[in-house]
């Protein structure tokens, strides 16, 4: 039932009021992200936390100068990785291996498996877009983990990708931002949209059966 | 902390025992999946509910014969909306405009702007992709409120979509599947996997810091 609270209580944050999350808040919601699931538990993004008053000001104009970019405290950059390929595969292997404590020769089948896909991804495209969807589930967690901890969450997809990317020097970091989320507190006596009623489909709309 | 305790529960179930999930439960699991976000409000994708042994035997071999498909209880296919355009964006204001008891042409501005977007969406593929991104959101809310029910949930990616679409009629539903959940209760005699460490990228890894 507190699930249920959460994510009624949540909305798509327009203003905040400036208060900082603090970083015991801020981790935890961050652990959601890391339990994450992923195709093949390949985890393809990293999220790039961007927590100074300086450098979200920076990022503002790449946000078309969104308030709450710098009325929340921390942007979540969830940026895919450019490369996912044999290299990538094989550090997850030795990763399972060490963490389950088995002879990587075992994991021989899985790993061609995972090979397999990952090769079928052949341009950057279709790369960025395969560690999207992944990076887009975690966020689903990363929403509801702050809505559950009381903070608000701005899911943002209207910036320029190229140029965040470019203020955050992602490209030298081998990523590449897919989406962002906002964290802060609410500002009632601003946000136009915070004492609106949420808006739905018809449930069954949404959940339809098969027959 | 019940959140986290739930993430780190939860894991790919490999294979169920047969018990069914409660419709009660099921409902409030679904209820999660109907309260995600998505771009602009629109929703684009349908989550189609299968539940009857019968069917699920029937989408097994597009599932590649993987047995959770029948030792679980439901599948829920993620299915984007093959029409996303104009038609849409006006129900989608005329929704609004009604659940919030305001004038159709105070939402003018908003449906151009959702209008422009879904115009770039030019082809059929555009569309899938951006929907299914949304889909996954909403299936990282539903794979948190199963964890949080303690019913098991295996995000399957491993199917033959045109085949399971024609299975389950949803091209006759302008439907297409992206994405799928099985729900049910592991079995702790015959899964392989639900001994095992579960295992994540070392947290520094996936969290980074921008400076």
């Amino acid at each position: 039932m507190m699930l249920h609270t959460a994510l009624n209580w949540r909305y798509a944050t327009k203003r905040m009021n400036g208060r900082r999350v603090p970083d015991a808040t801020l981790e935890r919601i961050l652990d959601a992200a890391h339990l994450a699931p992923s195709s093949y538990g390949l985890q393809p993004y990293s999220i790039v936390v961007v927590d100074t008053p300086e450098l979200r000001e920076r990022c503002q104009p790449a946000m078309y100068h969104q308030p709450q970019v710098v009325e929340g405290s921390h942007l979540l950059v969830f940026a895919t990785w450019e490369s996912i390929g044999n290299a990538e595969v094989d550090q997850l292997m030795a990763l399972i291996a060490e963490e389950r404590g088995v002879e990587p020769a075992s994991l021989e089948s899985y790993r061609h498996t995972i090979a397999e896909t990952v090769a079928r991804l052949s341009t950057p495209e279709a790369r960025h877009q395969w560690a999207a969807r992944q990076a887009y589930l975690a966020m689903g967690m990363v929403l509801t983990a702050a809505a559950m901890e009381r903070v608000d969450a701005t899911p943002m997809e209207g910036f320029d990708p190229a140029a965040l990317d470019e203020v955050l020097g992602l490209p030298e970091r081998g990523l590449r931002s897919a989406v962002v989320v906002t964290l802060g507190y609410r500002d009632l006596e601003t946000d136009w949209l915070a004492g609106l009623k949420k808006v739905r489909w018809p449930r069954d709309r949404v959940i339809v059966r098969a027959e």
